[in-house]
């Protein structure tokens, strides 16, 4: 029961051609400034503003989750979560790691009765339409998940579903098939589940939607599918405990932050490619782009001074995307670092047989298997990027199991508030999505919202 | 049946604060560049280096893709295909635009009786093992898809797939059930086909992989699942006759190509941000990215001269991800310019229904559609961008069929290739994938690729 470990070496000058950190800054500057970002980190915690940290003891809120759990797991065939952005990403990236692939494809017995899970996330009715048209109304049940409790896009889901329960079921249907997960004491979410009785959990006041994901946003459809969420936990208290000293180099989350920021701010490379060889964590490469763009992302700084910082996250997939975004990795600007994640040992294999042995390009690929062939896959492409001098480093798990990948979680979500105090910045705010939300809503012809004035449609700049 | 048109006025200095083109320049020097791009692609065109011009037109390739996949449809519940990059992400565009959301998780009445379509692409353990295991050999069609007919992924997927339906079905298995789309007269793929009687297909030499979407690659697929792939030509026609005049602001591609490379080259924005607001667009998101990385991510100019080029292309997705990077785009570095995917009308729409309207959150959205929220998003989105003075385009469909996806397709590969010579690079070949391939075979054990020698592990330098 390891936690991840970060293998820099393809960062550090000398080691990469014509580039990198000079070592030496690690135990000087370098180390210093991180210091200072975990001395504030701390003070911030402390002073409650970090309930991320808190939720892997949370045992109150734990016990509540698998409770309620419990008592819908057996009762339907389909769960469906209602939620956008931190409130859908975290259960995805869960989903994607910890769930058998193509889970919603398998049959009950394969699934071992646990439910099929579906997010409805986006309001687009293609897929809305197309999901409710092979649900069983009887048999589904809704969690919907804001933290706000109104969130538009989840507001507007939570009508349709109701409303496609009532029809079906009568009055009495939504009960019993909605779950909420929202803060306690307030929001129309909650006032909604008090009055009509709904079974409801909480999202802690200091959880951010984007830190939400060991709280039950996330948890609760984990466990309901059968996902070993105190695994996850305990994997994710054990990365806090190695993430939690000022020593920089023995603090992988603070290592994460200062390379990253340093290859932003200094070496030229706002891009951060993350780019996992593992089908499994496709969800958390997503999960991660948002809590690096929406934290880091800032006009002003801690005292309100323009900055418009941020580095731009980039997901990408090995080893599929070396034929895709590899290309332009390799040759072109050196303006992008690559995170590289990996495992050292696979949870299950497959033989590559050996055969068509008299062909070169096939000889090479038999009696070997897949996972050495991903694997030699990830070591070559970040040996051929070292040679051409552009830098990478790579976070390892030894498996992929659920205490790992709580590692992960915990690891990047400290990471990115280590990063908000190198930057400067508030890493728990979103102010630049508002003014969207309000010519939004005067589009929909919200009371008090005006229409907004857009400039008048100009065939000249339309083509 | 129109094609699609190109919003620019957000990009236009004066309408867009602080930077934007100066819309002179598009009469003046932009439209000589363009002028003499397009002359440049024109004599490549007509010199046989640009094959995707003639796919539309290849009647005989139309009609033997057919002819194949008519025998094949009605035979198997599911069709997997092997293959990875181009001959992946093709696919994955038209099965994401073109079939119905979810649909192999529909039951065969609501897949018309067509096959399941699945992707093996990247050789990750847990993927293939899942896949198989849910697989009835006897009743699945593989399609190996390779221009090269030697790619490594793809090679190792056809030694366990083959071995797969052997050892169930006996030697005779294979030959019924394996269809090849590779190179005409040449590569190991294709001399496995005439060694063993496979049905084959032909991607013409001068069709490159990310270039063949309107070839058997990924029409064969098409064509299987019950796309209507001569509607998906007809569109790509149209697009490429509309797109055909020397004259810059009568050319959408040309406006494409050289208002994203005057962003890049001009406005500090080397960040292409690709964001449809449709579920359906996913794919299509992807296959652009491998488009513009691989095109337009080059170390040397047509002439060998060192230049480091390409513009970062991100995907994203409205109006999810104005929960993930939206506040990035907003507020962070101006070094992004966002493309908006939009179509004017729905296929299908879903109401919101009035309920709970004592709650203003809620009460804006009843009586409206979920289409009414998810267009409203992308135009407020839009308009905040534009008063940010962060620069941004947007490309309607009015509908998205068949035709339409077609169009979009054909567009897009024309203003890359329209942008490769603004660029002044070559935008068919891909040289910086060959290191990473090369140590891939070394660390294999493949002879004559010597195993590299990576520096040693060090310890300092990993936490």
């Amino acid at each position: 029961m390891s936690s991840p470990t970060i293998d820099f070496a393809n960062a550090v000058a000398g080691v990469v051609p014509g580039t990198g950190i000079d070592p030496d800054r690690l135990h000087g500057d370098l180390a210093a400034r991180f210091r200072d970002a975990h001395a504030a980190v701390t003070a911030r915690r402390r002073a409650g503003e970090m309930g991320f940290f808190a939720l892997p003891a949370d045992r109150d809120l734990t016990v509540r989750t698998g409770a309620v759990a419990a008592t819908v797991a057996p009762r339907f065939e389909s769960l469906v979560v209602i939620g956008i952005g931190g409130s859908a990403l975290g259960t995805a990236a869960l989903r994607d790691a910890l769930l058998p692939p193509a889970w919603n494809e398998l049959d009950a017995a394969s699934r071992g009765g646990r439910p099929r899970l579906h997010l409805m996330d986006n309001p687009d009715p293609d897929s809305v339409a197309a999901l409710l048209g092979r649900l069983n109304p009887a048999r589904t049940c809704f969690n919907v998940v804001s933290k706000s409790g109104s969130t538009a896009e989840t507001m507007a889901h939570l009508l349709v579903a109701w409303t496609w329960v009532e029809s079906s079921l009568g009055p009495g249907g939504p009960r019993e098939r909605f779950v909420v997960t929202t803060s306690p004491g307030r929001g129309p979410l909650r006032k909604l589940a008090e009055d009509h009785g709904l079974l409801a959990l909480d999202v802690p006041d200091a959880v951010g939607g984007r830190f939400s994901v060991l709280s039950p946003a996330a948890l609760f459809p984990a466990a309901v599918t059968g996902i070993d969420t105190g695994a996850v936990l305990a994997g994710a208290a054990e990365a806090a405990a190695r993430c939690s000293t000022p020593e920089l180099l023995r603090n992988s989350a603070g290592v994460l932050a200062t390379l990253l920021h340093v290859a932003d701010t200094e070496m030229g490379c706002p891009v951060h490619v993350f780019m996992p060889y593992a089908d499994r964590l496709r969800g958390l490469a997503y999960w991660i782009q948002q809590l690096w763009a929406e934290s880091l992302g800032k006009a002003v700084d801690r005292e309100g001074r323009p900055v418009e910082s941020g580095p731009t996250p980039l997901p990408s997939f090995g080893a599929a995307d070396q034929h895709s975004v590899l290309q332009l990795l390799m040759e072109g600007p050196r303006d992008k670092i690559v995170v590289f994640l990996g495992r050292e040992v696979p949870e299950r294999d497959v033989g590559i047989p050996e055969r068509f042995a008299e062909e070169p390009a096939l000889a090479c690929l038999g009696g070997h298997t897949l996972f050495d062939l991903l694997d030699a896959e990830r070591r070559a492409t970040a040996e051929a990027m070292r040679r051409e001098g552009r830098p990478n480093l790579t976070v390892m798990t030894e498996r992929l199991d659920a205490h790992a990948v709580g590692s992960l979680l915990m690891l990047f979500q400290i990471a990115v508030v280590y990063a908000g105090e190198l930057y400067g910045v508030n890493p728990l705010d979103q102010p630049g999505v508002e003014l969207g939300k309000k010519l939004t809503f005067g589009l929909m012809g919200r009371d008090g919202y005006p229409r907004p004035e857009a400039p008048r449609s100009d065939s000249r700049w339309r083509v």
